[in-house]
């Protein structure tokens, strides 16, 4: 028995590692494709574009392993809770992967001349600093279990609504000079980096929650 | 054994009633949300946003039945596929309860004023009114594993992609006259019901996958 429980935990421990090369990819995707729209590179967006397809395999292959954990070890209790919290981590992380895509995918549709206009090149590098930095520490979070560090993620995720709320400011000041269609990329683009920590704050909750039992106030 | 399979199978079906329960609410929540930003109907929107709580109690319950039902039925192979595919209908379903939630929120946001011109009350409408066919589709295709209708949901996404594509369309025009606020406003409303078709059809892709073995082309 004691033999079965050290294999479980491997693989559980094997999963959760998984896990956090999942937040790296993430994390390289979201750093290229602000880079792209920021410095409209074209080639470097479509890295990103490419390598979406990478980062979802890779969760696919997690959740495979995942149920095929469940199917032959049959855990109950904490175990199966936190098996089933890994398989809505790889949800949260595959959607960021998404986010960081539909960014590069913005770069490529307005190339050769750049998405983001002079005065708010600063608010997007920002946006692209904060979700990058949150991402890291949601990997730390998923390695370690560090609550005090997932609840942290919540202030960071507090940081870019401030950073959406100024990008919306700016657009709709009377002084706003590039017109409707700049705009609507430009709303689209705040609510991607807004939703992208929005799910990276979602998985520290889900760590949270494994570790205490209760929810992240 | 054969009485552990029927309490087992009506361990399932009733996970999939209540599924299609959900959708129901969701359905109702997004057909009242419509109808609060078409109408600048402050009641319905805070109708709606009460409501969101309860969709969201319902899919934790729903979650924990189904954890509950893994950890003491232990199934393997295409039973525990089906039962991590309600976890994951489920969350798409909350995530669509969350978009309606948003739609209200907005008609809420602009109250007393419209949030929506008069030129584009017929698109967002359509928007609407596709928005819960899929849903009640997304229902029947849950509780029949009908794939031909499952198939048939994307057909739905795709004229809600047309109607997103002719609501931005608009909001690019040059005669557009409502301001920079207002095409960000519908900007993203047009989002959310892009997002809520897209979880619809993620559902349906989800049976069509656990009917066939295969992704729904």
């Amino acid at each position: 028995m004691a033999l079965i429980r050290s294999v479980f935990q491997d693989e559980l421990d094997s999963v959760s590692q998984s896990l956090v090369d999942l937040t790296e990819m993430v994390a390289t995707s979201m750093t290229k494709a602000t880079t792209a729209i920021l410095s409209c590179d074209l080639k470097l967006a479509e890295d990103v574009i490419s390598t979406d397809e990478k980062i979802d395999d890779y969760q696919h292959d997690i959740d495979s392993r995942i149920i095929d954990i469940i199917a032959r070890q049959q855990p109950v209790a904490s175990d199966l809770r936190a098996l089933v919290t890994a398989l809505r981590m790889g949800s949260d992380l595959e959607r960021m992967g998404d986010l960081a895509h539909h960014v590069a995918k913005l770069a490529r549709l307005r190339h050769p001349e750049c998405a983001i206009p002079l005065e708010l090149i600063q608010t997007v590098t920002d946006m692209g600093r904060v979700a990058v930095a949150i991402t890291t520490k949601t990997g730390v979070v998923i390695s370690t279990r560090n609550i005090d560090l997932a609840v942290e993620t919540e202030r960071d995720d507090d940081e870019m609504d401030d950073l959406h709320r100024q990008l919306i400011g700016y657009l709709i000041e009377p002084k706003w000079k590039y017109g409707i269609e700049t705009a609507i990329d430009l709303t689209l683009l705040g609510r991607y980096y807004e939703r992208y920590a929005d799910h990276a704050v979602s998985i520290s909750r889900r760590v949270y929650f494994l570790v205490t039992g209760k929810f992240a106030s």
